[in-house]
């Protein structure tokens, strides 16, 4: 047996033993955009810095502003790319907490009908299933064979879920230590559950929030109903006037910096099979929404969007209240491609707002950052060794991918350290990352750490 | 000193055990919309039949389908019109509960700046305080002259903040108990502090709640966004689409039914010295919203008006979540005037919203019952007791006005019972009703103890 295939040999014969640390990880309530869950990021930082230490990895716990980051490294110069793997600790808020069919934090190994073994939790899958992947193969790789085949570093963040506020300055202070040869990125997913996939063009993000203000306190909708302004009207009509009737966004300037995909990678994309009905009746729905003159990939991968994340405003509760509330509230992201500036859409997006606010109301606005899109050299040569390795694991080709969501990591990994990002992750479309009862496949897991072992083993050559 | 005189100083001296048995009625949290308030809904009812017992008039409690109703008599074939007092004993939900300075069921009495004493505490205005000025007037009446000048009967509801589902049916079950000559209904306002009102003029109302469904679960906005329906825009879309540029409501057939005020009625109302700046400068706003044709008394009392008043969909926590939500939800009312058809208005509103929702989308409706405006006869011969009374107390002539919120109880006095109401309460514009620190001025209950006395007294006449 050659030395991967051992590798790959006890990661088979200790699954049961990495899945049993999997469900440790899963149980810490590390709600990062919350603040009452602030000592659980850390107990999960604390967690995964202990795990590192215990398997050889060297590693500690960071203070931040926020919450902490964990760093670990083993390295001796050895030949081939120093890589730093990322993935991030923190997980979703779980709300509405109603719909899940379990607690979000006992994770649970469950079957479903058609024999697939699933991990049902918080975080199953995003991100902490597919960062255990890579921690599993490392484990693998060292028991077995005394040491790792190339020099790695890992950084693992608790923010990822909230905005990254610590990352910036964290990067920066750390420039040397953290810039490697090249990044490892699991926080993708596949493009089925037979096709492994790699990510090569990301779109970016900007969020803002809005705070509509009209009276100073709330009105009787019979005393003041079609006199006094009614902020849930005002909300209603920012976000009703973004679109247009072909679904175009309306912003002045908003397609500046758009840029039309080449027809020989459209020619790629199609022969994907993607199926539209099959994405959308998935969830439930039918018909393609967004530009009317475009193809569902386009929408998904190379088009921007704007979506309204949450509203409201007045009276939540059983029966009826005639009110008309003092104020009324909403988040909107604009997922950003080719060179789309962030700082530009937000411009746009807050005078578009001020435009429809009357004059006796006002608007407060809460920033969330934004970052640019991303595209990769699709003739990157680690690239090859990425694919090579997958289709070892997988026995298919990796497909090379666009990203609906933004991984602003790969961005500053890129602009703040001058280091590439290779994008494989074992997620798929049918995990409900940040909805109520998120999973992770058993297989994803399981072979999700053999691919890991296989990728480092090929870097290596 | 004449008998009303005595009752009417017997009021004075009594003032501090009036208030304090109405602080008593404050304390009970007596909130019908929701079902977790079961029980203090009961406790008020139980509370009041006591009290009327005791001063001699024969209550008891009355139990329906929702909330019990309380029902009390004292009468002996007297000359002089039989009346029927109704009030209503349910309050408003409290949130939002941060915005109160105190606990809202913890009444307190203070002094504003000004030198005005003020009642706080939830229903201090709407209806507890109202309630309790005819119950305190009668005791006095009882107390002083060992009977009332005429026969009373009384009815105190408990579902009148969540849509009266019990009232048509026990109207119907009581109906030969409970028809009288006149209904007396508190649940009004004064002018202004100085100058009593009779309201003449109601609109009507019908309200309907929507749910609106797209995907069968929550989804990541980054992989979904752009391509599957979201129900946010659809709601808001669907608010947006409600008024034109002029304000005016855009169903089809809502204006069917609506009256314009007698150019002589007009006339009066411009004598009133309404201040539209003063009006809505009172609580922070400047510029009338609504029909750019009409004046603001007629938005307020005699032109149809639709508000939402509670909306919400997707993430509402701190920090961001990239969801597009399953399902998001609005809450509307329609204020109806002169002879507009509830039924045929939501009938319209429906079809309006249906035709809003995209093909793989679906919509609930939750309807609120509807009531129609109501109108009353300006030449009814107890008016003209009504006011002289009110005259006698404060010094100056009642207004005759409309009202902008619906009391539909008038409506199914009229048409269940063949009874018209007049329409005299205490309460003022900065009340705050439904709104955090509701409040009702210790003159309004004062003074409006001995306005009924007075109205009782002048009936006897």
């Amino acid at each position: 047996m050659s030395s991967i295939e051992k590798v790959l040999s006890r990661i088979d014969s200790n699954l049961d033993d990495s899945l049993g640390r999997l469900f440790d990880l899963l149980k810490i309530k590390s709600i990062s955009t919350d603040p009452a869950f602030k000592a659980p990021c850390r107990e999960a930082a604390e967690w995964l810095a202990k795990e590192l230490t215990a398997i050889g990895i060297e590693a500690s716990v960071r203070d931040t502003s926020g919450h902490p980051m964990v760093v670990g490294h083993r390295k001796s110069g050895k030949p081939g790319p120093h890589v730093l793997f990322y993935g991030h600790y923190d997980v979703q808020p779980v709300d509405p907490l109603e719909l899940w069919h379990q607690d979000p934090f006992e994770p649970s190994l469950k079957t479903k009908e058609d024999g697939t073994k699933i991990i049902v939790a918080r975080g199953a899958a995003d991100d902490k299933g597919q960062l255990m992947t890579f921690v599993e193969a490392a484990r693998a790789f060292i028991e077995e064979t005394g040491d790792l085949p190339i020099d790695v570093s890992i950084l693992f963040e608790g923010e990822e879920e909230s905005g990254s506020p610590s990352l910036h300055p964290f990067l920066e202070a750390n420039k040397e230590e953290l810039s490697c040869d090249l990044a490892l990125v699991c926080d993708t997913g596949m493009w089925d559950p037979e096709t492994p996939a790699i990510s090569v063009m990301l779109r970016g993000m900007v969020g803002d929030e809005i705070i509509v203000k009209a009276a100073s306190r709330d009105l009787h909708s019979g005393s003041y109903g079609g006199s006094a302004q009614n902020p849930n009207h005002i909300v209603a009509s920012i976000i009703a006037g973004l679109h247009d009737e072909n679904g175009k966004i309306t912003l002045p300037g908003f397609y500046d910096g758009v840029i039309e995909v080449p027809e020989d990678v459209m020619a790629m994309w199609n022969t994907l099979g993607f199926s539209v009905e099959e994405f959308l009746g998935e969830v439930g729905l039918k018909y393609p929404r967004g530009e009317n003159d475009r193809t569902p990939l386009e929408h998904l991968w190379t088009r921007p969007t704007v979506e309204v994340n949450g509203m409201w405003g007045g009276y939540q509760g059983a029966g009826s209240k005639t009110v008309i509330p003092a104020e009324a509230h909403a988040k909107f992201t604009f997922r950003l491609v080719g060179d789309q500036d962030p700082d530009k859409i937000q411009e746009a997006f807050r005078n578009y707002v001020k435009s429809k606010i009357p004059e006796d109301c006002s608007v407060e606005f809460i920033a969330k950052e934004g970052s640019p899109a991303l595209r990769l050299d699709f003739a990157m040569p680690v690239l090859e060794k990425g694919k090579t390795a997958l289709k070892a694991e997988w026995g298919k080709d990796a497909a090379l991918v666009g990203m609906g969501g933004s991984i602003p990591i790969v961005g500053d990994f890129k602009r703040m350290l001058g280091m590439d990002s290779m994008m494989i992750g074992f997620g798929l479309e049918d995990d409900q990352i940040h909805s109520p009862n998120e999973k992770y496949n058993l297989t994803s897991f399981h072979k999700g750490i053999r691919s890991w072992a296989r990728v480092l083993d090929e870097l290596a050559k």
